[in-house]
């Protein structure tokens, strides 16, 4: 058993990305504000810590130098600010009753078992790669790839050095549309196959605009293809294989030969979203949700199989399930907004439990009333930019099939005005839709799709939404105006506007 | 007396820009929803209706190729609309007891008076112009001139188009940084004299940062100058001379020879804001507050001077004074957002009382609570963008001083972070500046200063505001990321979070 002596108040953090790493941070500074001595362990499986995930397209793309300059706070800055890191060491076995986490290190199958006092999970998301993507051995076809780490990063780089002529991306939600940028921008001949209307988390009418738009920039786009089966050429070229055959037919077999329509490319990338990693936490016996991730209360305490808090256990970021925040509804927004938020608020009530247990809670760190995370919105940007077009994405709120599932009875409306004053060079086309609860009039979400300008618009949607305002609160808002920057009515505004108007 | 029979509801508007032509159209609408019968007159002292004042310095700077590109509506359209509307005819009396209002033709000399059941002041806003910008004709002095209106903007380009060398911008708020963009984008060597701070409506803090970027961009910024006189040399060249000698000596005559430094330029444009054009309302009777403003009540009715609502007496728009959402202050924000808003506001009223006057209330439009302006926030953005500079600036709420001036005790922080994540290449610098209140936690304002993507930033900290948010809540809220367009967290919500902390 390593670690200090028990007379520390110990904490063991799995996972040292966005939510272990904010998590350990803030426990630090929690703790050491209260005059509690605080040791934290964390525990990461991998050679990396805190790096972007989000950033590696852009990578991909050319638009960042180095995978180094993803990385947001090196292992020696962990070090130098108190977090005694493991890297290399993955956690194996996490026992509640004798607050233990076992650890193997990779690359000498070492094990090493550390007490704890508390413990936060915060092990992070898998990609999703589909059988048909791995060879018979298990092992990913070469060409093929998900976009989720580093290592995949510098593998990307280094197939899109070797000049590839036709690239493939499978799923048309964030990553596959950015993938496609950068397929694009590369000068690769690309295909993006989705089972859905590009972006899913739109409602399919706004799904549609992007579509359109990446279509323009040279993109062939085939909706409503379920990719089913790979075949590798003798040389080395791949194509994916629709497991429907077009035009409606009866399905294939998945794994035999070509039963739908054939997508070639030298190079394949797969952007069918992320599960959460969860295993370790199902194997210690807690609560792992319908969607797969672990489930914890407000405070990031974990819950036990018969959903009461387990003391001492905590889980935070991509590996648990999160809470909409009207609806309730547990949802899975693998998001490194939410990662960070979600570990901040760990490591806040981690640190005021260590300064409780470590000065009696002489400090006061108990008193306050503890952190708690908010929820989730479903807030989120991106764009596809290349070949001339840029389109900026951006959606906060349940869509309408989310709002009709959670028995709401909406209203909804696209608006198309532009990001500027209609006579500047910069005015943009923009496409806004707004979503209200018919009766209460309360804002549920807005979608909006559109030029250089348009995305972070959004944010004054998710802030409206986040405090329950109503289409009439935001119609009357104090919105800024001048004509480089929006009509005199930002589109948002107007959206809502019309939309109170016809409600 | 012109007009239709009085069997009709009889609205008189004066002024056909943004609040007067807003409230035309919804008066209308309301009114037809209603089933009445409503006949608008609209006066309008000049040739032009509903046209972008904040657009003119774009047209000057050569953003926009035609002053008609400026009108949102032309006369026509207002016409075709069912309004009838009277280009070229002043108001000169209004009839408070007789419910009339007499008009001049401009033009011709010929009198009207049109009896009304409602009339709407919206007589907007008049430029600063000091008495040494003027000869002793009380005309403007060649090359000098304010920025207010359709002509002035037509002024401007053909003065530009004469290739002068030298500019000096005597205002350093937003038409002031404005011009200064476009005379520097002209490529006029440019001098900006301004009395406080450059962009006064910050906190000097923010505003010098504002200074500094746009002497980065080669303009002669000169702040604590008050200019008091004009010599105008035998070849025409002006030359604005500051009151005061630099230095800080006594003070100049404001009229003598030059008692301080001497600003020299071809052309010379007028930045010293606006007033509130209340004549006709003051002659008539109705309550003007000390800012110069027509006051009202927050459904645009007019007040008496004794404080009552004077029947059927509207006013809104840039003639009147403005309530500030929480302080409660009248403060004077001559913008058209709020122009618009407060010209929707009354006209819907009035479609009302129309439709309750012409139908004795059977269709309802009565019944429903009446519309209201909920005040301002003061929320305004603008960029200067020339010579490789590109600056935004974004305010919403009150300033330091004006919080502090109104009785609150104040926490305020800056935080320094990036329009995008720091490895892309569109991430800029970005301050912010976050002001909320003790105890309450409640945020009050925020400013911004920083490159593209920057200004609109302060929509997101409006919409909190307007909601009565505090800096936890901001702290907490899901906002949007993706590496093109913020750091994992929002530069504004980054530093609603640190001051947060700090409190």
């Amino acid at each position: 058993v390593a670690g200090p002596s028990s007379a520390v108040h110990r904490l063991v953090v799995v996972g040292a990305d966005a939510a272990g790493m904010s998590a350990a941070h803030q426990a630090l500074r929690t703790a050491r504000a209260a005059g509690a001595d605080l040791h934290v362990v964390a525990l990461e499986r991998t050679a990396h810590t805190s790096y972007s995930a989000c950033g590696i397209p852009y990578w991909v793309a050319g638009d960042v130098e180095d995978g180094d300059r993803l990385v947001a706070r090196t292992a020696q800055q962990h070090r130098d600010a108190g977090v005694d890191l493991r890297l290399g060491v993955e956690a194996v076995a996490l026992d509640l009753a004798a607050r233990t986490v076992t650890g193997v290190d990779v690359a000498t199958g070492a094990r090493t078992t550390w007490e704890y006092d508390d413990v936060l999970l915060a092990t992070g998301a898998a990609p999703v790669v589909p059988p048909w993507a791995l060879d018979e051995d298990g092992r990913p076809v070469p060409g093929v790839r998900a976009v989720k780490d580093l290592d995949d990063g510098a593998a990307w780089v280094a197939m899109l050095d070797a000049a590839p002529r036709r690239g493939v991306v499978v799923g048309g939600g964030y990553i596959g549309l950015e993938m496609a940028e950068a397929f694009a921008r590369k000068g690769l001949a690309t295909t993006l196959v989705t089972r859905r209307e590009v972006m899913g988390t739109l409602d399919p009418d706004m799904g549609a605009r992007v579509r359109e738009a990446v279509e323009r920039a040279g993109v062939t786009v085939r909706v409503g293809e379920d990719v089913g089966s790979l075949e590798v050429g003798p040389d080395g070229r791949v194509a994916c294989v629709s497991a429907v055959p077009t035009g409606g037919g009866p399905a294939g077999s998945g794994s035999g030969p070509a039963a739908g329509e054939r997508f070639e490319g030298d190079v394949v990338a797969l952007g069918l979203g992320a599960r959460p990693r969860s295993e370790l936490a199902l194997a210690a016996g807690l609560a792992v949700g319908d969607l797969g991730g672990v489930l914890t209360d407000d405070r990031q305490r974990a819950l036990g199989r018969d959903g009461a808090v387990l003391p001492g256990a905590w889980a935070a970021g991509d590996c648990c399930e999160h809470v909409e925040r009207h609806g309730g509804l547990r949802v899975y927004v693998p998001l490194g907004t939410h990662a960070n938020k979600m570990g901040r608020v760990a490591g806040e009530n981690i640190g005021r439990s260590a300064a409780g247990a470590g000065t009696g809670g002489a400090a006061g760190a108990e008193d306050r009333a503890p952190a708690r995370f908010g929820g989730v919105l479903g807030t989120a940007v991106t764009r596809f930019a290349a070949n001339g077009v840029h389109v900026e994405i951006g959606r906060t709120g349940p869509t309408t099939q989310q709002a009709l599932g959670s028995g709401r009875d909406v209203a909804s409306l696209v608006t198309e005005s532009t990001t500027a004053s209609g006579y500047m060079p910069e005015a943009a086309p923009i496409a806004v839709k707004v979503l209200a609860e018919k009766g209460s009039r309360r804002l549920l979400g807005v979608q909006v799709v559109g030029g250089p300008g348009s995305a972070k618009r959004v944010d004054t949607a998710a802030a409206a939404i986040w405090l329950h305002a109503s289409v009439d609160d935001v119609a009357g808002m104090d919105l800024s105006y001048a004509p480089p920057f929006s009509p005199v009515y930002d589109p948002v505004q107007i959206a809502c506007r019309r939309l109170a108007e016809r409600m």
